[in-house]
């Protein structure tokens, strides 16, 4: 096994994955050091420092673990990086800057690298879950409010639900704009000489370009936060639907199965919605980290006393736990077992009512209908008997032949809203 | 005095103001009311039912209360909403569909009313705050970060920053898309008959058509608790900044005056800045309710058991209080009295430091710069001394005069940076 | 203008119930006025003013929505609402006071009426839930893990978490210390001249004396939020239960029937778990709430900027939907419906491995044993066929006998464990 | 591997800190492995394995990080760990137990060892504000109410706020019970026998008997939560004050200078408040940790999908968070530097206005006394023209001596509330 760096214990639904990776400490490092190289870069295309020192910063080596503990001197660990880097690249290293322009910056390369990846894991995600959609545009299941059977629905519109979600999340996170940050002590570039230096620094590092520093104007964070948690919700949701429907009684999908998965070392005969419950896990804690950048926002002056520093670790968290949330859905939907027998099995006559007291009211008006069917349930005389000869299924077979009605009937234009999803997704897909 | 609905008392920041008004139980019923009338009139259009009962609908009175109390039986009040509905307007009232497509369209038409008095109020603010960075350009204050006077800046800059914070975040939340609800009892459409239906109920109702029916894909509500949260942190900037800059020994800004506003009956010579202080009350709370909004995305099967129900008060308290915050800015920043020579008094030599160390350094090197300003720090003399001729203010005047040093260099492309936003801003004003 | 408080629309877990009548803004006056009344009483004691100032203050009628709009002027109701008294009882009215003494000892007396109802329901729920217990001590059923069946446990001990989760939680709300508040402008007391007034007005307003004034020091709000968000998490581990337990394919529990509960309009079969879901939508938001009142502890110097303003809605909905809750959940459990036939019926054969390899294991080893009885399963022969005779049910009947089992064998000690929580039960129970 | 806990990068608060060695991924480990060995040790003491188990599994060692990956198979960390001690102990490791016996156990091994040193900081921080309180009994300064002089108080009555702040904190802390955690797989004790078990393991563990396995009944843990955010607001108090009062303008603390403590590279002359800063970071993020502990209370039947799995790092994560703060704190206590000269530079005359009116009403009514004050204050005249002579200081020293107020009289009961301060807080102190 090669782990590299180290897996973290309590949030298996990240550990191991690329997202950890990509969030680690030395991740960090490598974005603070990229970020002050970006800057001497930058301003080395002004003549403002010698060309050689951007390749002696890139080249630096830092130890996360003693930059974390000297960085209790100035309370960020940007301060401790610039003298270590300043011994092996010279006293012009992070010239005129401040250590927000750095942390800003790396935070935003951190993101940028996370998404890649993310946005990848998504794509896979929505692949596999239109894919069920597809296939089962017509499948009948139980659609099921408040926990009880309702009426009938496809599994396949469920699936363009799923699909619906995570595109649009994606999307979302897609064009969330990740500025550079670069302003100096207090954000006025002063020591930096020259605005010229904004639209270059952002070329370096590869990030947007800021209309101003942004050092205590905080809502690409709290956009980035934002975006980070509907891609949770959807995932959640997908999880949410997936342990609901694994449930022992209803058992109309299981999880990819993998060896030492879901097992349970005193319930042999367990499968246990592993995957689902770890993306819960995450889903459940996201919105909790949102909440603090959105509430850092509330940052004084030019630099706040507390709300910066809380971002870090929520920020790091949300990108990491997002990402190892959709690395895990991109499996879970990618293997997810359907199984429309026992969905159809599930199914109970009386889901059938709206449906029924629906075609009678056509010709009987509503309140007859109803007490129509009402007298049919207390009589308990089948509901199919009520209706015209072409609403029912042949006993022979085909879904609902169990109750004697056409299924195909009662989801009434479920398989129209799953081509509606699938099309409107297709609209976005790359050739 | 004239109130309708009733102010409430414990949220001072949106008593008696239109987004209170706009988010009373009054106006919900008001929405309940408009988004079964405008199914009607959907349904009327496809000659589903009479032409007569959207009419009815919409001319029909509830009291709020008694629908709350009969609310308990279904959770939610548009059970009894339709039965007196029914009452009124026939049978046909709210056919085929569920709860959920009214109370889901009712919210977002009550989000879609606050949102309208919400951007104006906006607009307002964001226009007086580029007045502010206009007229104050140039005006030298001292830039804070951790509470400490660091380097000079300009006030400019500062409503520059308030600016570019507002105006993206009024975009943002422009652009969230409110789609109208309707799925019928588990979103299949199915009592409803057809699809057709969707694009002309959403016509009827002024709101967006969604894809599928969101019973359970609450990416809507969670992205417009975002746009919200960050609207909220916008403000809330600019009202931490404010309070900071009002305290008694800073005194750079005042609230507007206004007869009963920000007195204290203990302590006459109060002026407490009350308008800034409410927008933070908001500020610090509505990232606690949109969290709610992100949690309730992980919403099981066709209708969830208690998360959409958890929505409704949190969404309403976001658009209430972001509303109320936004009234409240709008007052706060056209009045804001600015004191430019208490700016002035306040800068500390000190924080021209490293405008002097960067001057000394383009002749001297970075290190020996450092050496001499640090040396004239401890020997009391005055900084200016060390400073070509031409970077020093004339004696007679100006800002910076105290100190000799000239500020309109020493806040560096601060101004410039002003420009920046402003022509930002200037891309995006209506003409 | 006499208003009685109006059940309000978008939290119908607390409409019409006696907690929000009592967090009404009608009650807040009230208690305003209270504070400010035995203020008066306490000060006519010390003879610093007259008798009769109390009295006048505590017949004074204000108008709730008016006070509410001139809040707007100082930001709190204190200030418009001392106006109002001074009017009818003199100048005397509020001397030396500052408006947070009266706001919050408002609160806290808001907080005690509030917690009065709350743990009478508290008491009637956990009187509910001991009952089941005790009845359903031996009654087999699944456990449930992570949705799957996983080995036989008895509704009793469910019954009995719910038990110990919510005497718990009682006890720690009862056990709140809920001071009154008096400090005057900066909480000095010097304008009230004595600390002689404290124990006097904790003594009039019949609430706690503190070491001193808490203005900026809010443990008590923090404390009462953190007591409540424990309440709304034990009932909403109840309600969470229900849900699971009442869906179609399980249906072991259902919520107590009434006229127009449950149902749906659209689906004449369906019976909601409304009242668990009404539940649900408070504990899925009161976290959120006592998240604010945690926060709003960094409350800066004498009088923070927004933090104590953030308090009170905050702290107003915990009471009211945590009120509102428990009302609700001593319906539900007082009313529960529990099928055991379909406890039993539901077992699956599967959840017996654990218990059968373990009785094997004592006799082979736990190796051999497991593998014995995966051969069984593999097999499909009956687990029961592995047991000694004494180990099996007869097969007449008593629970598990469709598996030849005796499950009072298979629950292990499910049964004294439910001994145990009534036992800790009764020991804290008023004679 | 030898992997000793590594400081990490994004939370400097707690970096290199006791409370995150004792919260690392090792600290886990070497918890959920004691916890196996008191279950072996327990079981041996009732004969129900040998007894030389404990001691195999408490040799053993394994590697975080690979558990961390393993620990995705079975969606937490016990599964792969128990399979790795079975290899070293044998078949008889973790008989009758489930995963979550294991880790709630460990989780609670965690917290006491954590809060033992916590405690530890508290008691230090609280004997250093104890002190400042005693001697600043008399010290007079601003008192500061929405960043606005107001009146007069003593540093003395701020220091015993955040005393009377910690040591309750302190109290409830200690006060919370950590149990053990052992049922078996659906908490039933079945695999395991007996419920003699419960008080042996607890035992073993060092930690408190549980009346019930609290696998869904979160309880404990959310009570652990609630206890670290009063906690982390007490800490987030002391560290707004310090930030506010610490301010350039105001300048009446500072933060023990240490070197390489709060410099700023770009700025020389800077004394940052990073302690505070540092421990406001963690005050802002702990109550959204604590939230999702409080969330995690809906745990549905015999383990949840998901809720149970999120609560593991937010728990970590108040743990490190709230035992760095609290050793930030008592380093930033006792070395607080107070600069009483500042303080009397500071204050303004106006904030004696409520003073003086109070004395004239007690010779002149209210009325007449504030209209007599506000006349001198609008000629310019000294406010202490207006007092009796003994209200005067005298002009030749002694606090308040610029304004001729004898400021002692001006403060009131402050310093008699520090005395009520330090004598509740030495009721409690160890001898």
């Amino acid at each position: 096994m090669n782990i590299s760096p180290r897996a973290e214990l309590l949030s298996p639904v990240a550990a191991g994955t690329a997202a950890e990776a990509a969030t680690s400490d030395e991740a960090w490092v490598r974005a603070l050091i990229d970020a002050e190289a970006a800057l001497a870069r930058a301003q080395a295309r002004l003549g403002l420092i010698p060309d050689d020192v951007a390749q002696a910063v890139a080249g630096a080596r830092v130890d996360p673990a003693e930059l974390a503990v000297r960085a209790r001197g100035a309370g960020n660990p940007v301060v401790p990086l610039v003298a270590a880097l300043r011994e092996v690249a010279g006293d012009q290293v992070h010239a005129g800057a401040t250590s927000q322009d750095i942390m800003d910056t790396a935070a935003m390369l951190v993101a940028t690298r996370v998404r890649e990846t993310l946005l990848a894991d998504l794509d896979r995600t929505a692949g596999a879950v239109a894919d069920l959609a597809r296939r089962h545009r017509d499948t009948p299941m139980a659609g099921r409010t408040l926990g009880q059977q309702a009426v009938p629905t496809t599994f396949g519109l469920r699936a363009a639900g799923w699909l619906a979600a995570v595109a649009e999340a994606r999307d979302r996170l897609a064009a969330v704009r990740l500025p550079a940050q670069l302003g100096g002590a207090a954000g006025t570039l002063a020591a930096l000489g020259t605005t010229e230096l904004l639209p270059l620094f952002a070329e370096e590092t590869g990030l947007a370009e800021p209309v101003l520093p942004w050092h205590t104007l905080r809502g690409p964070v709290a956009e980035l936060g934002a975006a980070l948690a509907l891609v949770a919700g959807a995932l959640g949701k997908i999880a949410t639907d997936v342990v609901l429907l694994a449930q022992t009684e209803i058992g109309e999908v299981a999880e990819p199965a993998a060896p030492g998965r879901g097992g349970s070392s005193a319930m042999p005969h367990k499968r246990n919605p592993v995957l689902a419950t770890m993306i819960r896990s995450a889903a459940l804690r996201v919105p909790a980290y949102a909440q603090i950048l959105f509430a850092a926002q509330n940052a004084g002056l030019d630099r706040p006393t507390g709300e910066w520093h809380a971002e870090w670790q929520p920020l790091n968290d949300c990108l990491r736990l997002v990402g190892g949330a959709a690395e895990t859905a991109a499996e879970l939907t990618a293997g997810l077992e359907v199984f429309p027998d026992r969905m159809r099995a599930n199914l109970r006559e009386e889901l059938l009512t709206e449906y029924v007291a629906g075609r009678l009211a056509e010709r009987d008006g509503r309140a007859a209908a109803k007490e129509t069917v009402a007298e049919a349930v207390r009589e308990g005389r089948p509901l199919a008997d009520l209706l015209p000869d072409d609403d029912r299924a042949e006993r022979a077979g085909g879904p609902g032949a169990a109750f004697g009605v056409d299924l195909t009937k009662a989801v009434g234009p479920a398989p129209r809203l799953v081509d509606r999803a699938l099309a409107a997704y297709a609209g976005k897909e790359p050739e």
